[in-house]
């Protein structure tokens, strides 16, 4: 079985330039045929990734190509951030940040919250109903 | 900006044959540019999907096409089948199904467990280091 055991892939990353540490475990990191990215977030209260945004060819990218973010909290209560627009999304609700959008997760609450990262290169070949 | 709330498009379904009920959120269901659907299980006690595989051409595929599967157990504890082999996965764990693989998640616990699934057509362009 195919198994991957919480900590198996732990990461430290200050990210975006956020405050705080965000545990990272990343999911069968690049060992798998899925053409999308799986990542957990742990964030302590206090911690942030950082706004940031993902766009080929703008200098203000963190990454040289596109990507879009699909976030889903999964425990307690996080502050997304996209395009200067803030909401509180607690667990259940779903983000989704397009390629080119300036994003970022932050727990300004007293407890823990998880999140899970859903992302890779967005498809032109598929109907993108979301608009920008 | 691009939230969906827990219970926007809540499912109720019986998914593979499996005992009780399982609620399922899908996020942003096919409307995003990303080439993964994102799905929410929630699974009371006794709750289970029912074993089932994904494999174009097999009679008992229960879908048309090839199906790769990331599970991530995000609170409590299920078990989890892949061809007849059973695995406990709690909070933090992932398993990965590839097409062809028979597999289920159960909750053979007393406290309820919510599962995100990661799931898509394989692709063939990208080198798959983990073999079925």
């Amino acid at each position: 079985m195919l198994v991957q055991r919480l900590g198996d892939n732990a990461l430290e990353w200050e990210l975006y330039g956020g405050a705080g540490k965000v545990d990272v475990e990343w999911y069968f990191r690049e060992r798998t045929a899925l053409p999308t990215s799986v990542v957990r977030y742990h964030l302590e209260p206090g911690a942030e990734e950082g706004e940031h945004l993902h766009l080929e060819g703008d200098p203000e990218s963190c990454s040289v190509k596109n990507s879009d973010e699909l976030y889903v909290v999964v425990v307690g209560e996080v502050v997304m951030t996209v395009d200067g627009e803030r909401s509180v999304l607690r667990a259940g609700d779903a983000l989704y940040a397009p390629s080119g959008s300036r994003h970022g997760v932050a727990n300004e609450s007293d407890l823990p919250a998880d999140v899970i990262l859903i992302f890779g290169a967005p498809d032109p070949a598929l109907p993108r109903l979301i608009k920008e």
